[in-house]
């Protein structure tokens, strides 16, 4: 038996055989041949193989997961009829080249001048020419692809790090659980775990050294441990916390499509928080009343220029329509601090947390401002959008914010473009300085949402990233909840509302507190909706209520949770 | 005329010929030489030209300054008349060297002897073996080593910077201004300048370059401007404006010696933040009531191994006696951020602001806190000391502390050394968390002091040291303000004094607002004393406390400047 541990990035229990992914050693040297026609034989042979392969691979995929799926390989098979790219092989072969080289280079030169098209679907070529160039090689070295797409039983996939075109062949069917070597909570397999909704454990190190094709892996994702071969017992032992947990996600699924109303009957908003359009989709899978927060920068990360007005109309549009109609807040650009882009001139800050970032960029780079606000504004007639402005610290920023959208509108409207005129206003309360002077904001603001992830990093003076200040990172410490609760109540004074989009609003300590305290909107990671909704469909308000006081003259975040655990999360009566 | 900008760093207005400090050009090579009887001769008459220097700088010194300041020149005759150093640079001749490289490899051997000595004594010797060097070296070069210290006119100096060692030999009777190409707030020349109470502008980047000898300067150290060769009108301006600022500086005096009063009979408590134990002497003479800020981390710097519990009870000894039964607040090691300690192994942090610092480290390495604290309470029977910590975030923290330093008591009890018994404790508000909180807070400590610097960086998130933001640094800004009013009624319901030893207890927009919320400690840079209490004396707390509602509901910095100005600053009728 073998234990390993890894970083728990998508909860729930799997025990299956491993499946280890292993990419095919396709090195190959470039040398000079004679007889071209021979290697022009070769080449024309590998192209019927792959041709072959790729029309079973697609046909069990239509049979598997209906035409959609497998259009991706209706693409590839589009790839190997193209005259033009293997003529140009055939011109290289017949200047002397071998055929994988000239295969490679002229597949790099198709790929790269693809990669940099604006155009997704364009871009979106480089990748299947990628992926078939990729098998059109593994057939002239006669070396073996794995199959991905044909799984027989339940497995567990050990990888290294589980790559986008991996991924797409995957038959996701018969796949229980993931542990890769590297990778961390928003790597791609993890992202993908939590998507597809199955247990996955990241960061493991040595998983595929260590594990072997087919033995017996058992995955805990919600504490990140990964056993191997383990003894009958043992097996046992996480077998019923397996059906325990899957009990407990059927009783939240009761939940789906229900109001998030306590039991005394208080209506709450519980929300998703998204980083990608396609993210939208999880949210209504997992029965979001609405986004609360649409995290902008994925927009602007992994690329080498500014995405235009129409890329960003299209993902915001796109975002919006899926939504239909419930309660969509994008936040602008929350760039800077330990997000960098390469291509913007950002100066190295000795604090970048304390930084230029968020809005004080954008209010100084107003073109780039102004672009994301034409898309946004733009989009809005396709939904229900409310816009959120991030690290707020002054009201002379958030009127210059709210100045400039104003400008922006007129601007649009002048040249005959339509903008919804129902759109809210609002911004993060992230900073010491908005919270204690929320009743002020709430004036001039639509609602706040409360960033508690900075808000706490501010508050305590310590960078959530430092390790040796980590226990500073205190969200139920009094300061940070007397803070929350001033926010919430200068808002209602107001009449306005107020959401809170850090980890805080799904975790279950917080919750109660938070519902007690009369936030009006919950924005969490999908995957933790339902469990918030179940958690508040048996609290009462009024009970909870009544220990806020108390609660707020304790003296941290220790004492805190274990009064919540005490006295606030006990099973009614 | 030419007019420079550089950093107003001590206020005031002086104008006199310029003065340019220049380091004399003594570059020298080793050669191997022949004649080792001549070059000793060499070195025997260079030894009596600088004797016979010494004894008219000497004897200068004593007639103009006392016997004490014409100390120092002593001991660098005796350096002269040393036999062993003399001895062993003609050894060095005798082995073939020339004279220059023999007195400089034998000096460099003696000054890194004495510097790396503990005792405070001898260190200096090293120093005082720097300049004889140094006077050797140029009568062997023949080359000429100002002297600073005849100046038979006043001047205003110029100098790429100051080096302790010049400014020990200047002769400061005729120096009535700085300026320097390099420096900030806190660089020598800066301190310098405030303790002298002449105005300085340093990083006035090419004075050196720009300005001759002999040339009018005028220095306006409160607005950072430098005119050399003004025109006669201008001058005409800038003696007027001398002579009201100096009238101004004679008021102030009046207030030296009374109490700290307002117009209504309220008392406060106006002290010095210092930095250095000579520093108490300033604060005296700037009447203050005490110390309400001694950082000790002058003890730490500059050196390359921990401060002995011996040397930090010397100095603290030294400041406590200096205070004659007056407050002083001494505040625990406040290390980390941007002040690094070369011999103590910190790691880079990402943001040292929101990192691992002060009370933190100090928690952490508590052998280091302990040799702190056993030095501050076997001094804490020549005074009145009260113990302050610095950074703390947590009531856990706050407890911590105070257990280390209730334990290292005890030890010294049992050890038979003398404790005082009437030691106040009390902690640095400067975290918001614990402005939030500092009702809690002021139950367990007997006084809160509010260090705004820090504070407002936090609250505000934005680095103060960071010029992209530093927009942000808003004393005034309102959430600042009711962060402030609630640390002091927070801790006046608890029966505890509140201090403010950030440079906005000084601040003449600030004062107003903080005697109106009931500051108990005022304390500031020595300079601003007298301005603090003649504005409290003109001020009434209780028509000033009207307007602290109206005030807390203002929406910027810029709003409560603009608010002050006109309504709190009136002079009464």
């Amino acid at each position: 038996m073998l234990e390993m541990k890894g970083i728990a990035v998508s909860n729930g229990i799997a025990i299956a055989k491993a499946y280890c992914l292993v990419e095919p050693d396709l090195s190959f040297e470039k040398v000079t041949i004679s007889d071209s026609e021979a290697e022009k034989k070769r080449l024309k042979n590998a192209v019927a193989e792959a041709k072959k392969d790729l029309e079973g691979i697609k046909a069990e995929a239509e049979r598997k997961f209906g035409p959609d799926k497998a259009a991706i390989f209706q693409a590839h098979l589009l790839v190997l009829e193209d005259p033009e790219m293997l003529g140009m092989i055939d011109g290289k072969i017949d200047e002397g080249t071998n055929a994988e080289a000239a295969l490679h280079e002229v597949s790099t030169t198709f790929i790269e001048m693809f990669e940099v098209m604006e155009n997704a679907y364009m871009k979106e070529r480089a990748a299947d020419i990628r992926d078939v160039s990729k098998r059109l090689l593994s057939k002239l070295l006669n070396v073996e692809i794995p199959d991905y797409s044909r799984l027989n039983e339940d497995v567990i996939i050990i990888a290294n790090d589980l790559t986008p075109s991996m991924t797409a062949q995957l038959d996701k069917t018969h796949v229980k659980g993931f542990v890769t070597d590297i990778g961390g909570r928003t790597s791609h397999s993890a992202i993908l775990a939590r998507t597809m909704e199955i247990p996955a454990v990241v960061g493991a190190k040595t998983a595929t050294k260590d594990i072997q094709q087919g033995a017996l892996v058992i995955v805990d994702g919600s504490k990140g441990d990964v056993i191997v071969d383990a003894e009958p017992e043992i097996v046992g032992t996480y077998q019923t916390a397996q059906k325990a947990y899957l009990e407990e996600r059927a009783y939240f699924e009761q939940f789906k499509g229900e109001p998030s109303i306590s039991r005394d009957g208080h209506h709450v908003e519980i929300a998703g928080n998204i980083g990608k359009p396609e993210d939208a989709d999880i949210v209504l899978e997992n029965g979001g009343d609405g986004v609360g927060l649409f995290r902008t920068e994925f927009l602007y990360m992994d690329r080498t220029d500014l995405p235009s007005e129409e890329e960003q109309f299209v993902s915001y549009k796109s975002v919006l329509e899926k939504m239909k109609g419930k309660p969509t807040v994008v936040r602008t650009l929350d760039i800077g601090g330990d997000k960098k882009l390469p291509y913007l001139k950002m100066e190295e800050e000795m604090n970048p947390f304390l930084g230029h970032r968020a809005i004080r960029l954008c209010l100084d780079d107003t073109a780039l401002f102004r672009t994301q606000l034409r898309a946004l504004l733009r989009a809005s007639i396709y939904g229900n959008l409310k816009i959120m402005f991030p690290m707020i610290a002054t009201l002379d920023e958030f009127r210059e914010a709210k100045a400039i959208l104003e400008d922006v509108k007129k601007e649009l409207v002048t040249e005959g473009k339509e903008v919804s005129d129902t759109i809210e206003v609002g911004m993060m309360v992230e900073i010491p300085s908005t919270a204690v002077m929320a009743d002020l904001f709430a004036k001039e603001a639509d609602f706040l949402s409360i960033g508690t992830n900075d808000l706490i990093q501010y508050t305590l003076a310590a960078d959530r990233m430092n390790e040796k200040v980590s226990y500073l990172y205190q969200p139920y410490n009094p300061a940070i909840l007397r803070l929350v609760k001033s926010v919430i109540d200068g808002a209602h004074k107001e009449g306005k509302w107020v959401g809170m989009c850090g980890e805080m609003a799904g975790d279950e300590i917080a919750i109660p507190i938070l519902l007690a305290m009369g936030l009006d909107e919950f924005s969490m990671s999908a995957s933790s909706i339902l469990r918030a909704r179940a958690q508040i469909a048996k609290s009462s308000k009024e009970d909870l209520e009544k220990h806020i006081e108390k609660i707020l003259q304790l003296s941290s975040n220790k004492e805190v949770s274990g009064y919540v655990k005490q006295y606030l999360m006990k099973e009614p009566k």
